[in-house]
């Protein structure tokens, strides 16, 4: 590109004097309205934002309008194939909307979730979404703000500000449930150890209710090596549990890599199903059972929650729905 | 949150007024400098700050600096587990050039790709990131707007604009020449059905080198679902052949399910080398031999490129290198 386009300083009057027309014509051009503009003018308009390299500045606009046409969304990582396609279904939700949507991770090394959350509130945002765990002084933070934000994805209600999840325990019982009427009677878990995983107390509760001791419990980060270092301690524990259930795909496919390296068969040894219902889990061999997560509807219930100015705390918990594929023993 | 706290209109000269201090001490606070605060000034002004629900203004700061500390990434879609390595790469890479990183999904259906990146331009960013295919016109959009870019990942150079992205016709070449050193005859290949795809030309040329006939040629979309869809292809066809080079990981991926689901055993009825070397190539069973992307050294060459005005058009492309598994028949 050439060093003549990149000037900085083109303003609208100047696009206005090399096309020949009024600087409204050149507004009702670029913003497609409120006046028509004959096509021959139009044109004549574009050419001059071209070749004067003009760029209408959403800046300059937002602070004149007072106009935020667009959400912050923080995630932990964008690469977790759950976060990636929750992102993505944020994304679809904004646009519906008619909002951009900036996506940042919150995981940075260079600098802090606070200073992250910071630099996204100063950007005029419309209204923050977080999916991420926030530390008591990070949700302090996020309330002083004054910004509309929801939490999305995160385990129950985040007092004071809105939020959107799934029911956990109940996700995870149905899924424990569908693991004992398959007859299974040893049945572990695979999740993290953090005590607010309502996951762990739905596994307990659906053996407690069927009578059934509690299989080995393992805790292990969300990860896929988490579930290949779980299965492997499994294994070399020796006695293995005739099921389990883990607290994501990425555990879970973490588990048939270590699982099939050993050569234990799933499912005809070990029983699994998981919980998320990621893309993913459907592309391994066998299909991942799982409690899918109804995304596409937890991001539009987010996006709605941004701009309703009553569900300051609105806590929306949406059921999970068992896809039922290979993994758990279950011929299709 | 209270409605109290909305307020958009509160200035630094509010904060400084209920903090007792001058606005410039407010600054230093804000900035973390230039000139150092007593700890207890400091408390009262972020008490005020908090109170006041104070925002320090990004898009004010921009028009009154002329900075622009942001880069804006354009990519067709984030869930893609390639492209979400290489967001997370850009993220940090533009991290450690103290810039933040406005991700944008292309794929939106509610908009086009032309305003996509008509909006990120419009956002003041200091870069812009195309992770994407652009159409002729889509290109010229983008070398109208005069903001420093950079294409990464796709295929070549890009004329007119600087790009960063691999040797695909070496890595694919290099990769078949692994398979035929294990001695297989028949190699196939799986990938998209554009012409401009070097990797298809790389297996040509290994396999004509070798003097060995061309295996059987898939032309499959760039997913799990294209991959598995190749296989099956390849199952029904009947005379499979010993080996396959994709064209990319998840195509393997979607082929390693199919495969399974029929009995077919990877890599001793047919061996599978891919390309990309996400991190999901190392959690299936057996693992993904696969040309690696040197995702972290391509993310910092793109930064680099934005930084350097005398790069308009270099392309700098990197080697892959060879992660080498179970899929391809070798015993690690």
């Amino acid at each position: 590109m050439s060093a003549e386009r990149r000037s900085r300083s083109v303003t609208r009057a100047d696009v206005a004097r090399y096309a020949g027309v009024s600087t409204a014509v050149v507004s009702y051009v670029l913003n497609d309205g409120p006046k028509a503009v004959a096509p021959l003018t139009r044109e004549r308009v574009l050419d001059a934002v071209r070749v004067l390299g003009y760029r209408p500045n959403a800046a300059a606009r937002a602070l004149s309008m007072g106009a935020a046409d667009m959400f912050g969304l923080l995630v932990h990582d964008n690469r977790n194939p759950f976060f990636a396609e929750l992102c993505h279904a944020l994304d679809q939700a904004s646009a519906d909307a008619g909002r951009s949507l900036l996506i940042v991770n919150s995981d940075r090394t260079q600098i802090s979730t606070s200073e992250q959350i910071r630099d996204l509130a100063s950007r005029q945002i419309g209204g923050l979404i977080i999916a991420d765990v926030l530390t008591a002084s990070e949700q302090s933070l996020v309330e002083s703000l004054g910004i509309p934000t929801v939490v999305i994805g995160q385990f129950g209600e985040t007092d004071g500000l809105a939020s959107v999840g799934v029911d956990f325990a109940l996700g995870a019982r149905t899924a424990t449930e569908h693991l004992i009427g398959h007859g299974y009677r040893e049945i572990a878990f695979a999740g993290s150890a953090a005590r607010y995983d309502e996951r762990e107390r739905g596994w307990r509760d659906a053996l407690t209710a069927a009578r059934l001791p509690l299989g080995p419990l393992l805790h292990t980060p969300f990860s896929y090596q988490g579930g290949y270092d779980a299965a492997v301690r499994l294994v070399e524990a020796g006695g293995m549990p005739r099921a389990v259930l883990t607290a994501s795909d990425q555990i879970a496919i973490g588990m048939l890599t270590a699982f099939g390296e050993r050569g234990v068969r799933v499912s005809d040894e070990i029983a699994i199903v998981s919980f998320d219902g990621t893309v993913t889990a459907d592309f391994v061999w066998p299909r991942l059972t799982t409690a899918a997560q109804p995304l596409q509807e937890m991001a539009e219930a987010a996006v709605q929650l941004l701009g309703d100015p009553d569900a300051a705390a609105d806590h929306r918990a949406f059921p999970t729905r068992l896809r039922i594929r290979e993994s758990c023993g279950c011929t299709l």
